[in-house]
C-alpha cells in the first residue's frame, strides 16, 4: 500500500510538472472570445490592443479574422509562426515537409501554447509533387477562417529554389498576394518580398539573385557542406517579414514591396519592381493584363498602390532602387560582384562560388538556366 | 497489483512526456566539449561553424569563452538570452526584476534546455537600489566565465529610464562597454546602441529622445493605460542587438554604434556619436581623458576604432549622422517632431503627449529635467 501511495503522489507531480511545462508555467490560458483593451494582467491582447488606442493600426481585432499559410518550418518559418501567433491572427495554415518531424510537432504545440485562439492547420508534403502541389492549391484556394473562402496571404520561408517557383506558380495562377523570405547561405544576408501577381514583379519576372545564381541545393547537404544559420538574421527577416504581414493586413505603415538586409553593414535596402511583360509565367502575364484593365478602368479611383507607385525613365526593366549599394560597400561584403545590366544592382551579395552549378530539373517551373543564361535573356529582353 | 502495475506504467508514460516537453522532443542533448564543424544532424554547432568555412568570422568557437550580462527580461531581453543561447555563448548572467517570476524561469529553463553549454547565473532584483547596485557593479566586474575577470558585455534590455542610467553609471565607472537597446511606446520604432566609455557617447552625453523625453513611467502602469507592445518590433531588435555583439565580440562586419529601426518606413539610420566633453557622469568625462590619453600615447598603431572613426567639422556636437531622416519621413512617422537644435536630428519620432512629465528621482543619477531643460543644456553648451 506504501508503494502504491506513493505511486499517486508520483502520477499527481509528474502530471502537474507535465501541466505546468505544457502551459507556460501556470497552465494553459482558456480562449478569449473577443479582444478587449481592457488593461489587466488576465488580457494578453492589451498591449496589441494599445496599438488603436495610440493611432498605429485602426482596428487590431481585425487580427482575427484572417488567415496566413506558412509554407516551411525552419529558422524563419517557425518564427515566423509564432511571431503570427503572438500577434493573435485568425489561422495559421502550416504547410512544411520534414522527415524528423519531432520538432517541429513541439513547436507547433509550443503555438497552440502560446495562444490557443488561434486555429492551425498543419500539412507536412512536399508542395513541388504534382499531387500535393493540386492540394497546396486548394488549401490556399479554400482553406480561409470560413471554410471555402481563400486564405489572406501566403509566406514563403523555404530553403529551395523549386518549392519557391512552385509557391509562385500557384499564387500566380490564383492571383494570390504572397511574400517570399530568404537568407543568404552565408547567414549575414537576406530579404523579403512582397508579390502581388499583376502588379509587382513575380518570382519568375525576377529571382532574387542569390536564387538566380542557382547554388546547387545538394551542396547544403553534401558531407562536409552545410548552409550557415544565424538565429540573429533568422529573427531578424522573421521579425520584418512578419511586420510587413501586419502591416499589409491591417492597413498601417508603409508596406515595402521588397525590404534586404545586409548584417556585415546593417544596410536594409528597399525597392520595388514591376513585373516582367515578357515573364516565363504565363499566368504572370495573364495577371498583368487583368490588373491593367482593373487600373484602366477606374481611372479617378485613389488606390494606394497607385501612390506607392514610382515612375522610371531611365530603365527598361520597371525596376526602381529606392537605395542603391554602392560598388565599395559591395566588395566589402562578401562573395564577388555578378555581371549585372545596367540599373539592377544586387540587395545583397552572395558566398564565392568556383561556379554557378545548374539547378535539378524542376516540377512546376523552368529553372534549367545558368546564372549566364537567365542573366543574358535579361539583357536581351 | 493490477493498480500498481497500471500506476507504474503511468508514471514511465508520464516521465517520456515530461523529458521530451522539456527536452525539445527528444529528451536534452548532452553537453558538448568542444564545438565541431562535422555536419552531422547531431552536431548543433555545424551550422554555426559553417560561418568560419565560408569567411564570415575566423575563430566562431571564441563565442564559448565570452559572458554577457543581460539586463532586463521582457519582450527584448527574453529573445536576446536566447539568441545568444542559440549562438552558443559561454555565460549568460541575467538580471532581471520582476515579481512574477514564473514565466522567466520558464523561459531560462527553456534557454538551459536549448543549449546545456551555456552556464547562466540569475538575479532577480532592482539594480536602481544602492545594495542592488553595488552587487550588480560586483558580477560585471568579477562574474565573467572565468570567475574574478570582467563580463565581456553588458546589454541593456530594460524598459525604463531609471534602469538604462543606473547600467550606464555602473559602466562609466567600470570603463565597461555595453549595448543599449530600447523600443518605443507606441511598439513601432527601436534602436540599439554601442557605449563604449570614454570613445562614443555614453545615455548621459545624448540621451536617446524617446527617454530625454521623459515619459512619465508610471503611466504605463495606470490602469487603462499601458504601452503597446509588437513581438515582431521585439523581435527585430533583439535580432539587431545580438548580430551587433556577434560582430562586436567575434570581430566580423561593421559594428554598428547606434542603428534605429522605424517599422511605419522599414527605415534603419545609423550613426555615431562622441561623448560629450561637458557630461554630467564624471565617470565619462575621465573614461573620455583617458581615451585621448591611450590615443595620444598609441600614435602608429592602427586601432580598428580609428579607421571607423568620423571627423565633424560643420558641428560643434560631435554628432555624425551617416543616415538622415527627412523633415517629411518624420511627419509622415507617428509623433510630433520636437524642437532640435542644428546638427541633431531624431532617429525615431515619440508618441504625442501633452506635456513632457518630468521624471522621478533615481537613485544613482540625475534625472530632474524635463525635455526642455535638456535641449537648453544642449544649446547652451
Amino acid at each position: 500500500m506504501i508503494i502504491r501511495r506513493e505511486l499517486q503522489l508520483r502520477v499527481r507531480e509528474l502530471e502537474e510538472a507535465l501541466a505546468r511545462e505544457r502551459g507556460g508555467g501556470q497552465g494553459q490560458r482558456a480562449r478569449i472570445e473577443r479582444m478587449s483593451p481592457e488593461v489587466k494582467d488576465s488580457n494578453p491582447y492589451s498591449r496589441l490592443m494599445a496599438l488603436k488606442r495610440m493611432g498605429i493600426v485602426k482596428d487590431y481585432e481585425k487580427i482575427r479574422t484572417f488567415t496566413v499559410a506558412v509554407v516551411g518550418v525552419g529558422g524563419v518559418g517557425s518564427v515566423t509562426a509564432e511571431m503570427l501567433t503572438r500577434c493573435g491572427i485568425g489561422k495559421v495554415i502550416y504547410i512544411f515537409f520534414i522527415k524528423q518531424k519531432s520538432n517541429t510537432d513541439k513547436n507547433i504545440e509550443n503555438d497552440e501554447n502560446i495562444n490557443p485562439d488561434v486555429q492551425f492547420e498543419v500539412h507536412n508534403y512536399n508542395i513541388t509533387t504534382v499531387d500535393n502541389f493540386q492540394h497546396f492549391m486548394d488549401r490556399i484556394s479554400y482553406g480561409g477562417l470560413e471554410e471555402g473562402k481563400p486564405v489572406d496571404l501566403v509566406l514563403s520561408c523555404v530553403d529551395n529554389f523549386e518549392a519557391r517557383m512552385a509557391i509562385n506558380t500557384a499564387c500566380n495562377e490564383l492571383g494570390q498576394t504572397w511574400m517570399e523570405s530568404g537568407v543568404s547561405e552565408n547567414a549575414v544576408s537576406g530579404h523579403i518580398q512582397l508579390i502581388i501577381p499583376g502588379e509587382s514583379a513575380c518570382f519568375a519576372c525576377a529571382p532574387p539573385l542569390v536564387v538566380a545564381a542557382n547554388i546547387d541545393e545538394k551542396t547544403l547537404k553534401r558531407e562536409g557542406v552545410c548552409a550557415a544559420s544565424l538565429p540573429t538574421t533568422m529573427g531578424v527577416v522573421a521579425g520584418i517579414l512578419v511586420q510587413n504581414v501586419l502591416k499589409f493586413l491591417l492597413n498601417f505603415g508603409t508596406v515595402s514591396y521588397y525590404l534586404g538586409y545586409n548584417a556585415m553593414q546593417d544596410f536594409f535596402p528597399t525597392m520595388a519592381m514591376k513585373p516582367n511583360p515578357h515573364c516565363n509565367d504565363k499566368n504572370c502575364r495573364k495577371q498583368q493584363e487583368e490588373y491593367k484593365e482593373k487600373k484602366a478602368a477606374q481611372p479617378k479611383q485613389v488606390v494606394v498602390e497607385q501612390e506607392e507607385e514610382i515612375v522610371h525613365e531611365d530603365n527598361d526593366w520597371g525596376i526602381e532602387l529606392v537605395s542603391e549599394v554602392s560598388e565599395e560597400e559591395l566588395k566589402a561584403a562578401s562573395g564577388p560582384l555578378p555581371d549585372l545590366p545596367n540599373g539592377i544592382t544586387v540587395a545583397y551579395t552572395i558566398p564565392n562560388k568556383e561556379e554557378n552549378v545548374v539547378a535539378g530539373e524542376t516540377t512546376v517551373a523552368e529553372s534549367e538556366e545558368s546564372l549566364e543564361e537567365l542573366m543574358a535573356k535579361m539583357k536581351n529582353m
